[in-house]
């Protein structure tokens, strides 16, 4: 395998995928993009943007001869894909993915490429509410942050290419296990995902006249529960244990938070605001 | 009392009051500007930056003569200036604020300025993260909403005069009993607050590695809880019954997420998350 892949594979071009292809069309001018998709209309699309150099519906016959698979699906719908393009990928071809959850989908992943033990799983984290090729954007990767996720079954060269092919395109790589991700994962994405859509919940059970205060900071505090339920609700259930402990403890939180609003403790109301703002700045920096 | 203030005295040069001016000066040049402030360096800065024509930190001699006087301080603040200015505050003078929270104040400054009716309270619900003269902006006010929220004891000519103010600097005015703004305040505002908090206090709770992953989702999801710890303790006490009640409600919604993750209830996640998406996308139109 070379360092640099020359020949690269992308399936499914929505937001990942597309963003991929664009980056790599700008950055790597001498990489041979190859494209899969079940939409006619989206690889015509990609054809005449010049974004792709073979583009085919057919999974096996785009993951020949490529020194890079890249899956850039829903975590439900890999294993599918990945068992369709599994037998025309050759023993040095990188085999990645860009799935929010990462235990789940490196056990079924591993398991499809164990011949050669060419799976190394990634997780790309800049995905946002939007989908599909038209919120694609050639910068989306650009300093954003891609974790890593090898396993004891990973071939450690296929790690590093994982690991370069993220790098190519402007993202920071960071290697965590899979079962480190899907905690971190849970508490920095999948939990807020799940209290924005449950702040929205209780905005929808009220009469529609609160409606209208919707101002900046409920649009941002919510802005994720746009995002695609199909896609979501494969994410949580990937994630379940993690997700679930994770719903858990917030809701002790706000039970914190609800007895000293109702106890009148305004000390422990401020402590617990204080402590907020001060672990949100260390975290954010320069926000 | 003119329906155009010709005198306006504003009280708390800070992100509101500051906006305030800066937006008055620009969009009403005939006005007369006047700010009470505590710390010398901010009136000096007022006057610098010709955003006053009178300064001074003795409320009284700020108030008189003022066609309307516009109270932008923390709402555990106003008691204590609108004494001091009430003396001076003539018969005819508008009386209103820019508190996050409505019932508790209306009922503490229409007794003091119960003798002439003058107070109508306001709040623009433009506030941010940011706090301070340097955060203000002449543009703050724009396409702002801004809820007015006139009771039985409140003279009509103070409820259009309040009207009028906030539309002079571009806002648009809706009217609300001080009840229904604070109920829809806690749902749209200080309980989304709290979550970010809490969403804060989860991460915060984790091993450092985890707050590597934060991306922009996180982000946004949690914006709010950088907001002054102080303001917010002032601001839930004062909402208590509603802030509870809107705390009580989310945890149930939590629970309903919860169950449908741990129970692998995918059709339930899927709708509860489908009808977040929806009611957001019903709300904010266009985002």
């Amino acid at each position: 395998m070379r360092d640099r892949q020359q020949s690269i594979a992308i399936f499914g071009p929505g937001l990942m995928g597309g963003s991929l292809l664009m980056a790599l069309r700008q950055r790597r001018p001498d990489a041979q993009l190859r494209a899969w998709g079940r939409r006619p209309e989206a690889l015509r699309e990609l054809r005449d943007r010049g974004l792709a150099d073979f583009c085919s519906p057919d999974a096996a016959a785009v993951a020949a001869g490529a020194d890079a698979v890249v899956l850039c699906l829903p975590v439900d719908q890999l294993e599918t894909i990945a068992c369709a393009c599994a037998p025309a990928v050759s023993a040095d071809c990188l085999v990645t993915d860009v799935g929010s959850v990462k235990g789940t989908v490196t056990r079924v992943l591993e398991k499809i490429f164990s011949g050669h033990r060419n799976f190394a799983g990634s997780h790309p984290m800049c995905g946002s509410e939007a989908t599909g090729l038209s919120a694609a954007r050639a910068d989306l990767y650009e300093d954003a942050l891609c974790v890593v996720t090898p396993t004891e079954n990973s071939r450690p060269e296929m790690t590093a290419a994982a690991a370069a092919l993220w790098s190519s395109v402007g993202a920071r790589v960071v290697a965590m296990s899979p079962a480190e991700h899907d905690r971190a994962a849970a508490i920095v994405s999948h939990v807020p995902h799940v209290a924005a859509a449950a702040l929205v919940g209780l905005l929808a059970g009220e009469n529609p006249d609160v409606h209208r205060l919707c101002a900046g900071g409920f649009r941002d505090t919510t802005r994720v529960a746009s995002g695609s339920p199909e896609l979501w609700t494969a994410i949580l259930s990937q994630n379940r244990a993690e997700t679930e402990r994770g719903i858990g403890k917030l809701i002790g939180i706000l039970e914190k938070f609800r007895l000293a609003v109702v106890s009148d403790d305004a000390e422990a109301l401020h402590d617990l605001l204080a402590q907020a703002r001060s672990a949100r700045e260390a975290v954010m920096h320069g926000d």
